[in-house]
């Protein structure tokens, strides 16, 4: 993890932050033409079109609740189907732990926001030995496995990994204690995490080297500065749409006919 | 339905079209501090805090998903359960009509959006007759029971009739007959419905009449002109969201204390 600067701003067009909002939101008409295609494919052919799942994860205060807000709240609300995964429910654990993913993944046409993820089955599970080693560590073939299935079957894949400094987190958790309008975001077990930080790179960097697949490569976001992280997800996002390269569907009815239809009716 | 004149534009603080995506947008500040708010109280008192159900009515054209795009869309989509109910499935039909539509109720917290709702079991199914009037008539003091019970259980009920006029259907639907990119939203199916439409009039006025009770009135918006009423929309949410008048939740921790941890952290 070392290796990324979560300082940086790689391909930021403008200035800094003085600008990022307006590059963000100049990305809003070319994101909302692109998902409506998206949806209107999934409406139309609903057992052919392709989808996106974007995965988002990161340590606390990393972010991920930012990033839906600023740069999936570009899109239309219809298109997305957003899953924030807590720790497994009862039902939950009585199944393989993809079993849930499985569940929450978006229909075709869709775009899906998963706020954690199948990583975490990797991630808190073995910074706190959840299950054995013997367990966990076969299980980042197996998500490559997943993955690769859903890209087979027509799923585009975007992970993101909101990378914050170890510094930056603890400015962030005091923000959260300054601000009576933040209270409800700060949680006390929230430095247990930050407690065992060593521990959490080392799994990061597992996830980086062995869950980046040319299918579903990892995309390292520097979060240090909110208004690049924010933008960079937004840009990631059209680049992802654009590159499906999606065409208005056709009619399926005589545009002639109906046209005379509508006009007599 | 004669008595509401959908070219209006009621209580718009503007002059017209040129300022309206100025005056909707403008309200997004106020919306989005509100919705971060319920949502606050959702996650610190997740039995007991409030939540927003928008119901929206309107005939095919109307702008239901205009509305979710430009209104809704104005607040974030982690604090949105958006559900547009088609044709009931199989699974559906086979349990009472409101079945499908307390399981998508929002919780506690959350702004819950339904695209269609339990009053097409007073429309739709009225006019095509789908089950016997002995049934459906019941349905108005049904739906007023159930509503009366989600408001004392703590919900906000905002219901929205997005009120098009025959003329202007006509138009809508010949627009998407003339732009290729509009071609998936036409249904040659839309035609039986609008040659059904003083029988769709006379259900609605049912609906309004029956239905617009102390805790859950109707509102009809004007929806000839979509640039009001999608502002229309946005600030009956605010209004709602408002009048919850709803604080920050206290911290359930010691800040103090929780101050030192994070310096020493």
């Amino acid at each position: 993890m070392s290796d990324f600067d979560p300082d940086a701003a790689p391909g930021y067009p403008g200035e800094g932050k003085e600008d990022a909002d307006e590059l963000r939101l100049a990305l809003e008409p070319e994101l909302s033409d692109l998902q409506e295609r998206l949806y209107a494919n999934g409406r139309t052919d609903p057992e052919n079109a392709p989808n996106l799942l974007v995965i988002l994860q990161g340590m606390d205060t990393s972010g991920k609740g930012g990033v839906i807000r600023h740069a999936i709240g570009l899109v239309d609300p219809q298109g997305v189907k957003l899953k924030a995964f807590k720790a497994p429910t009862k039902e939950e654990r009585s199944h393989d732990y993809l079993w849930r993913i499985r569940n929450a993944l978006p229909e075709r046409g869709m775009i899906g926001i998963f706020d954690r993820s199948q990583y975490e089955d990797v991630l808190v599970v073995r910074v706190d030995s959840l299950v054995p080693e013997t367990e966990w560590s076969k299980r980042y073939d197996e998500i490559n496995a997943f993955e690769a299935e859903l890209a087979a079957a027509g799923t585009t894949i975007l992970k993101c990994m909101l990378n914050v400094s170890f510094e930056e987190q603890k400015n962030r958790l005091a923000e959260r204690l300054d601000d009576p309008s933040k209270y409800w975001k700060y949680n006390p077990g929230d430095l247990d995490s930050r407690s065992k930080w060593p521990a959490y790179m080392e799994a990061y960097e597992a996830v980086l080297q062995r869950c980046s697949t040319e299918v579903a490569p990892w995309h390292v976001i520097p979060s240090n500065r909110k208004w690049y992280r924010d933008w960079a997800v937004a840009e990631l996002l059209r680049e992802k749409l654009a590159g499906l390269q999606l065409q208005w569907p056709e009619a399926e009815f005589d545009v002639a006919a109906e046209k005379e239809r509508v006009a007599r009716a």
